[in-house]
């Protein structure tokens, strides 16, 4: 009987070259490669620990200075960055010249790389923020080592300071590593200030376009998104999610959609609210509960 | 102290050995065995390594034919998948001829194998579908190494045809697979068309008894689910999801219930919706928004 | 240009160790350790396989006395759980003394694995919940190794013993180890009972002070939580969450707010209710839909 | 640069699979196997750790008992083991009937596993033997687990039962694992009794049809050989190596060759001598040292 | 006590790095890069499996044609050798012309695997040596996955290719793989002719610019090398190891040095023998076995 | 037929059990260790990527000032050090004072580490000795990542330091580790000068009380050996291994045994001699090569 499976293989195996072919998809050229994901997931491993030394268990910090440590933790994450960054720079680049392409990377994950205690200051106020709102928090550490909202905010404030750098792909494959792990979709292209706060966080969707202040919480299952994606990529660029002022909580399940639509600074909206137009500052919007109707269980 | 600590494990398995032996369940037979998770998960990867040659980073395409990639590939995944069919179709099977097991594991497993040039057509109908309906997508590679909605679409389509050749066990760990990672909840046994679009993501239920059109679009929390499931195990084959028709649209946290709930084609359902009878076709349905009510912030 | 990477490098590496230096944060004494969240899962694991031997393709028990199995098993258990309990009670402890520390973990793993014969009756009985509630499940075998459901509770129930004896840090990692992994967020200080039934799960939220009575069911995206958290810390410890007595059937998306509201049993409430008062026993609450209002589709 | 690189790959390709047909070598039948030399290094190591639990760092022996301990590991040893041996038996067999090779596989691996707790013995008095006759041995435990003529001793005695068994390719591979490791060289088929000491060990040489009495003591390089190979497989079962009697000393690099030389009891034999006749009982030999010449460095 | 053990690490680190800096050794130049051993054994084990399909149990030959199998295998080892090389070539090259170097490693590696079908058939050649020459060999498939000469054999003539090839580092890395494995030091350098048997092998030495002939048998302890090398350096290019004709059989312990050292063909050295003349053709050399003293054991 | 594996595995669990509590050698107390070979390894791979970076293929060199690759390295160093230091000192201790064994560890570590600069001076010695001496060396590169005799050097310059400072069992698990992969086995015990070379290697012996001075070479075989160890434990710490003044130079397979046995400085000494008593200062010794007879090959 194996010999007809030997058959049977060759020529499915025909018929899925010939869809190779047939789809332009698949004309990658000799040597082209796209970025790893599994090596993307390794720099945002390395940054965490970097950023929190001694946090996730596996770094060395009693015996040696926290210079050597971070000197050698950068070292290693330019290392990983700058080939996947140049993979990312060179697919599809129209012009294949070698020597540009690594200036421009080099010059690129520098400024990253820079940026990074900057973002680490940026994340501990987000620390802060998540042990002041949360009455289950036992621990900044608890935090910082368990907490999904805040993992999905680092990974975000990571991928967002690459989408501004035009790095392509990565930012994405960052985002959605988070989104994998916690059910929080933050488009990298979003604006998010200082103290940003998530709780439980499932199902929230933080769409490309959106602007959000200071001190702003959220809870599970809020979407801040567009009113229609019917033109597809036509609305490439156009902003069209919200825009939420500082100090504004909104409650769980919340959805918050249109590019124009503004919650104004230390407003609070509460959950299950379905919000299309803007709500002024200082303003706490309820809904109206669905009349409940009470029968007898049959 | 150690000696108690050793004293307190033995009285405590005894007490597991006694439930072990009090529960039917674990009356495996000698040499029984359940399919393996891991191993599985591992056909998902390998399949998707066939379909996409050269998008994971980690295949060699550059510097062989196409058809020996193919022929290998295939033949490691049949396999594999032979393995894991014969331990499903093994399983407290009332017949244990292994002769026959055997053949209709290899019969199995070649109807499976032969339908992959044909779902491969399917799903990069399904990325196009992506592409054109997301503004924030920017390439089709994007897409496809990083979209959780196309992952979550490539599994169920590999895991329908399991369903369809009634191979216990692996459907179902296959799709719980895409769930864990994407939070989108598709039930191998659910009927979808081509060009499906799924956005976002989180939280998306799709019932076993669902029948899904062409060109149609889903966002994140939509459940298309049973009205009660109060009857349980009774209720087992009976069609109880709804169907939804082509070029239908459903916006965010939208639930539609019911086996005999329609929606009709080219009609869009707004988000947050709670809906439990048909929709005509070409019908764009709103839902009166809940009013809000403005206060000041205390 | 290497030389500019290598200054840049040292220039940043100052700047996250002044980091470090500022930050309180990062004031763990020489030899302190926080415990690892990978031996935590494999924790977690390793209680999977104890539970349920055979199930998960990787125990030998066909050769062996189901004695010999568990003994082993629990005192690999064991081992583990004490070094991380240990590093768990040691972390910022006041009082220092090795030899107490020691002999409070030995006495609170000891405790724990007593309690894991009574924990498997419990999970058994959420077997036989998932099995007889939902009509796609195929057999008990299924539920117990594809089913987020059970595996959400599965964690909760380890992890709640460990809260319990006020073990720090290892509750949180153990169910936001599940959490990540189903969608399904119940806080380690919640109480169950018993046959507790959870479909699809992703988005359900269960908070610190729910207390669920038996035969409880919940569905996806069903939020157990609190009216507000604005105080912050200054609620810890106030029962915040409500109470869902025996025999409540709780459809998805719904949202259940406040301490002091109480579903009674026998009780049924439809999805996307928004429920801030109590629910009377034997009732079936169900919201009036919100109108759906029909356009043509343009 | 790349096409013709792709086209170089297939045409080699060709030449080599015209290279596999050619050979009958190559005429593995579908599904045949041969053994995996991993697992079988895998059950050496698992044979290890059963015969002295707690010597290699990795066996939790505190807390269970060793019934259990010894069990467990027996369990896995016998899982494993049968696997290879069926595979062994099953390779080029005549009578491919599954159910006898089973059988035979079954008797045979329980006949081996039966040998264990006597083969124990056996290796606990070549340790004894290491550490009187070892001044630089500082204690049992360091022979146990650092020593290569105590591990090649105690592969050969695992080896020498496979052989005595009649199972095909894996006693060899066993005893090349030794050799790689230890550069001592024992055959499978040679019969050595107890308390056996090697101390050094590299080069030693001991052939199939040797035969070794009780407390013999070898030392690196030397060779228990057959005169001449030249008839090769012709001399296939020909006794063609030699027997050294109780108590005897072998120093180093010495060679002893043919398969009616014996070397009798209580005897002997300095270093770097070379033997072809017998040597009688309670004989020291020693060999006339060739005499040196003395010269001026220049 | 920690801060101390800080402060130490730091002062020994300094002076570490004070020795880098002192030794022009440790001048490797941004981005410079050494071939990694640990891939080069992989290439290594590629070509053995490529060499030997299905005889490590690894490889998967039931289903897939022999083209496809080869083809793969092939570009994967390809692409390994291809990064390996450059690397080698790129190392302190004086004209760092990335375009020309790869040009090169191209043409070389593209000569060296054009090489890899007549490689295999001399290496079949060799199985068909050991196969005739030990009678202990039960089969050529035992020679092939267990026999510590062949294996030493196949490394030689990959390595051989490359050193032809003048690539540097790789043929030694390889050729220290097989001494570390085998205790057989064949230098790349050397050249040896078809159907070569090594048996037990351990201490065999082949330097550098020996000629072996066809048909040769050597065993275990056999050197053939220099007579002195006190010029160090100044001695390289030089032939300065025997000439081995065909057909000669060296037995164990056996050392003939010297480059103009001939052994002519047909001839048969005995072992322990020590030769700094040629040995003209046809000739059975022994030697005057030194005398045995024989006394009375005390 | 499954019950009785079942029932045999049980009753030969039995039977080890009775033989673990026999043995003395099995009464290792709860909680006590045995240094893991694994982690010793990996000390030794560390020490050298410590002492060589860059040349291994894992350092990141470039991008990181030396001094902090050498501190961060040194910490990972002292910490898994000082893990197995302390179980070494712990096992068996009559005195099980934890705090005194820690600090007993603490200042054996960095008394350890303080010797590393030293250390590397003295191996960047051997690699210029190697260079000079061997003319198939094509660089310093070569033998420091492929060289045996380099390594076995480089690991007894290690041990050597740990034998000293009476640390158990770890320096001869270190040996052996290089004794098994080298075939080249040195004592820890013995002393060895500066500019030590050693060519090949395989077979090479040198005991615990052997002294060599600087600029020594030694080829493969060499044995530098006691008289009769007959004595057995009775001769632990006498010198019984020969001394080796400087610039000695002894070709390969030469035996030199004796405590008494002096090579004087500068002298030579041909490979294959047997040596027993002193040979004076700036001598050239050879041996008469045994006659060699020659007969016409039958």
């Amino acid at each position: 009987m194996g010999q007809d499976v030997k058959k049977n293989i060759n020529d499915i195996a025909q018929k899925l070259a010939y869809n190779y072919k047939e789809q332009g998809l698949f004309e990658i050229g000799i040597g082209e490669k796209l970025p790893k994901r599994k090596e993307i997931i390794e720099i945002v491993r390395e940054i965490k620990r970097l950023m929190f030394p001694g946090y996730f268990g596996t770094e060395n910090t009693a015996y040696v200075s926290l210079e050597s440590f971070a000197g050698n933790t950068l070292a290693t994450i330019y290392e990983k960055m700058f080939k996947q960054v140049k993979i990312a720079f060179s697919y599809k680049a129209e012009n294949k010249n070698m020597k540009e392409i690594e200036e421009k990377t080099e010059q690129t994950v520098l400024t990253f790389i820079d940026r990074l205690p900057y973002i680490q200051q940026m994340i501990l106020k987000d620390v802060d923020a998540e042990y002041d709102g949360d009455p289950a928090a036992n621990s900044r550490e608890e935090i910082i080592f368990s907490y999904p909202g805040l993992f999905a905010i680092y990974v975000y404030r990571i991928a967002h300071e690459l989408y501004l750098l035009n790095v392509p792909f990565i930012p994405r494959i960052m985002s959605e590593y988070a989104h994998g792990n916690t059910g929080i979709d933050i488009n990298p292209g979003a604006t998010i200030g200082e103290y940003f706060f998530i709780d439980h966080g499932t199902g929230i969707v933080i769409g490309e376009t959106t602007i959000i202040g200071d001190h702003v919480k959220l809870y599970q299952g809020v979407t801040l998104g567009a009113l229609s994606t019917s033109k597809g990529q036509g609305l490439s660029g156009v902003k069209r999610h919200p825009t939420i002022e500082d100090n504004v909580v909104i409650y769980a399940n919340t959805t918050i959609l249109g590019g124009e639509t503004v919650v104004g600074k230390n407003s609070i909206v509460a959950g299950n609210s379905f919000v299309t137009k803007s709500i002024p500052a200082n303003t706490k919007v309820t809904i109206a509960v669905p009349e409940l109707q009470y029968k007898d269980r049959k």
